[in-house]
């Protein structure tokens, strides 16, 4: 059987295109020979995701992705906070999935507690308020956060590696990980070497993110538009591109 | 004792002028004499905020309001949903005040349990989020959400009072409130007679707002700049006003 | 790119051979084309699983199911309540996906709450359980149980499409719910009706189980052996086949 | 505009008199102009309350306070623990105001996470009890005890001070705090040089009291009468003198 | 092997005479042979207890009646709210039993989900507060008031016993409960009449708190000393007989 | 007055005889007069329980202690994680209680927060949903595993008491634990040597499981069979004996 192409397209969360290209790399590395995957950041917006600040402002070109798409069979918001994940998924029936939550998801089948380790100390209360918004919070040993700034982890590797190795090191043995959920885009790519280092399975949240679209699309699932998702209601909006009005979705 | 004038700045949440000036009217009307209001709405965003969607694209304009602003002592989110708030309160040290986390004090002051009856039924996922990051759940009897837009309640005050009073007095009775929060600015000023007719604590979130604005600037608080709400980190941000650089602020 | 073969066992928790040929077809109908799987169901065990008792009972041959496996990449528990998962994830480091789990994560991506539609009243406390040590009960807008049992739910599915969309409705008009997880594998290959009739998302658990296995599989992931998860000590077990041993696992 | 007087009667939870002068000062500086502040201290109850057993005892006679109180327009119980709380709203339609819950709103504002630094260790669970009726357990970073008896921290303004940087210094490099509540109404006027050591917001909770009150009259706010803060029930008291009789109120 | 005699002392939380006398009948009924059973009532407060204020105008005859014991074993407090049940803990080192408590206790053996049905609405939050404190929220069903007063459930029985029936089967068949905690220790003595009526589990909160009591003495259990239940500082305590200064204990 | 007989069969969790004898021994110990006590193992499932895989192989055997009895008032499962506790519970009216369950009631009575001190570190993750399903949760200071295997607490009492000793002092100066439940039979008989060593109480859940079953019987307590722990369905069990059908309980 020959399966129909699937399209997926990968939002990285930031305008930054050096992150853009390694989460693309990632994300081809993983992907089933049926699926296509296009890779973008938004036109406007920060070129790191750091703050409540740097994320607010990425949303409305991050949304703008997936208003200007025709053809994708799905979505996916690659930076770990899942930026405008709601509103993605009221402004198209196709299945939408952020990275955070499928790292947590995946995270959940294969160990019992788990850790999340990212970027810089600033960031732990967003991660956390994202852990919560997906609802499993109670199987999260720890958040463990870093010296590492966004941009940091594509430039210098052998250094992030090294950070990341020391936080994940004080997850398992002070707060009882069991597995390891990589909190950033920029980190995918270094899962494997993490795993071999570490003993405990790590998870890069964008190849996770990539199964579950290729999942729901390969199921023929929409996302719901029964009540909170639903299209939004058309109405001016001012200071915005013509697309962003609701009729034009 | 003379008080220094203390000048409060009001940003409604969406661009729709009629609002903007009821809110003032509320906020005038419950201010301290030596308190300045300034009721102001964003230049870009959706004329009502009823989605995630339109949240997300007026916080960009909410912001700007904040990083505009030289003199005011506070500011008030004036959209029940408080969007935005964490990033308002990392590009300032004023103190920042949503009206949603405003009424809920207050409510838990006058009463054992109480509800947020609001507009229409797709906020319902909004408005319990908005509560959880408040932290304040397990104090809530109920959500109850109707069939009116948020421009509904400007246009039509005796419909929208009709709808209020259906909303609450189920929320009274079949959900054990004992006060009730009124989860739209748009609905400011029906609180009185709305009291009147329930015979329990009805909370208008803009003056709840106000009164705790006046409060952290009378005992000269401003936010921590610890961690969560540190200024963001200066960084390339595309297709914004000069102004949104960090270093601008 | 030829992808290597990926053979998942599936392993219908009761004894019901008519069950096992559905959940089969249920799977090889959305299996992705490298994808073998093999469905079975223990040699020992209640035909049906309504209790407590019926699950424990069960579980030994399940698991029996795994040891005696040499060949599977992946295992799915097909019984929603995933009986004997932990003990599953100890006596192998092939991925173990619970269908009860995976039609969640499922859902959790697809709707802001959702509600899991089942057999007899009985399992309730059973259902909601497993819906707390998956970790979102906080997503789920309520738990329908039924008058089905659950062989019923294969030999009349009239009746049984019939039942579901009642207590569906409940779900979605009384509850909230804006997605249906069918909490039962005997209720597989009526998903898609159930969605054509109710308009809002229905995951059917075995499917979903599939693609959360063939996605593990694809990215290498193994089961965490860091603590919880551990090959249970070497030990004498009375009663029990020899190779039921650990050693010899 | 002249705004009429509001009268607010401060009750200090025990029947020390140093600490009650203590009290009224913090009151007096913050408060606004129009504002009265009484301050008294119950004629029965320990001299301090630092145990369940010294809370059930002071709390007739701060209730007595309200009884007996013709005039004011709204009441603070000055005692950390809110002692008595919920009886006091019963029996009186004005707002009453806790200390304890006016701080943690008050740094619910101005922090993602605060911390409450309070006295002796033994009263942990006591302190975590009343986060908890006020329902931001979740926003609570940690609670950190000392060495402080109650009375200590009148007595010896340096020491107190000390303990009071150290044990913050701890909530706030250990666990995590953006801003400490003084969970004591005897260290009332320590928050501002406390505040310049440490670098984040310190809440006195007196102050926090009076604004929260202030506020509530201003706004004509008054006890939810619906059920749970219902005057008593009419009936016979054994041992208290007869203004204890609800038809005495 | 003849048992030691195990001295219980029920103290009836309300100064009603008849109540004590029901209460005693209970208990004595329930006792083991070696047990003796004592059973008083305050010399100060109120005749029933149904509010926070009575609650809190109970508790110092309550603590009373510990404090000029010298010869039990063990202390029942016979109010369901267990009023003052943390400071009778710290002033002897007897074991103190809460008669709530120990009937959700003796219902979480006997069912998945069990639902308390008391007396007056207004009670609600009180019962709410007394559950939650004990830890067992979650396994309750619900909270089932009534219009009967405290007093009312001694007076008339006939009537009682039908508005518990009617509440009861509420319970049962609207919110799922699987067995019934009768409320208040006024509803003592109906337990089998209402358990033979309803065929669940209906649990008389006295009787279990005997039980509750015989067990811990029997295995010489003490409270713990630790920190939270400490004997009281030694202070000046103001307007209580001398009995009550922590030296005299 | 001379009690009727009450019959207690106490179910070792595991097959190991010294244990067996071991809790038999702890059990008599503390028994009323009145009280007969028989104390098995099951004739099937491994000869110590360290796992979940351990677990599930011995529930079989647990549950046919309890089908095959005809004469006990009531049944203990004495394995800390209170193994097959709902089925056992559907398939008696006979009063069941779990060690677990019970320990943590009589730590509740006696201290505001307790720790679980137990074996291997593995089990943790069932220690904690052991805790979790009986609802204790929030007082649970903290779960202390050790390096003890379940057999080694038999065999050598001296070294299995240093380690105990060793994790309770962690457990009260780290963690605030007030009182120690000892988390496993096998150490039954040494909370009497803890508790001189400690000076806090230290619960032993066999004793505690004594005194509440036999609280349970005395008062003529029986499991509700209204909804969850009702008798399973008749239905085909294939590879377990004839007695393990329904019908023949």
């Amino acid at each position: 059987m020959m399966l129909p192409t699937c399209r997926i397209k990968i939002i990285n969360g930031n305008t930054c295109q050096p992150m853009t290209a390694n989460i693309n790399a990632s994300a081809q590395a993983v992907k089933f020979p049926h699926t296509e995957i296009v890779t973008v950041h938004p036109q406007t917006g920060p070129e790191s995701i750091e703050s409540f600040y740097d994320e607010y402002l990425a949303i409305p070109g991050i949304l703008e992705q997936i208003i200007l798409d025709a053809d994708s069979d799905a979505f996916i918001l690659a930076c770990w906070g899942d930026p405008g994940l709601e509103a993605a998924r009221e402004i198209t029936s196709k299945p939408v999935v952020g990275i955070a939550e499928a790292s947590l998801y995946m995270a959940n089948m294969l160990a019992a507690k788990w850790s999340v380790v990212t970027t810089l100390h600033r960031v732990r209360d967003m991660v956390e308020k994202t852990i919560q918004k997906t609802g499993l919070t109670e199987r999260c040993a720890s958040v463990r956060t870093t010296t590492l700034a966004v941009l940091d982890t594509e430039q210098d590797r052998t250094a992030t590696l090294k950070v990341l190795i020391e936080a994940s090191q004080l997850a398992i043995k002070a707060d009882g990980a069991e597995a390891i959920c990589l909190g950033c885009a920029g980190m995918s790519g270094l899962e494997q070497q993490l795993e071999d280092h570490l003993g405990v399975p790590v998870i890069d949240a964008v190849a996770a993110a990539v199964k579950m679209a290729e999942s729901l699309v390969s199921l023929g699932k929409t996302t719901s538009k029964r009540l909170t998702y639903r299209f939004p209601e058309l109405k001016t909006i001012k200071g915005y591109k013509p697309h962003f009005q609701a009729k034009n979705f």
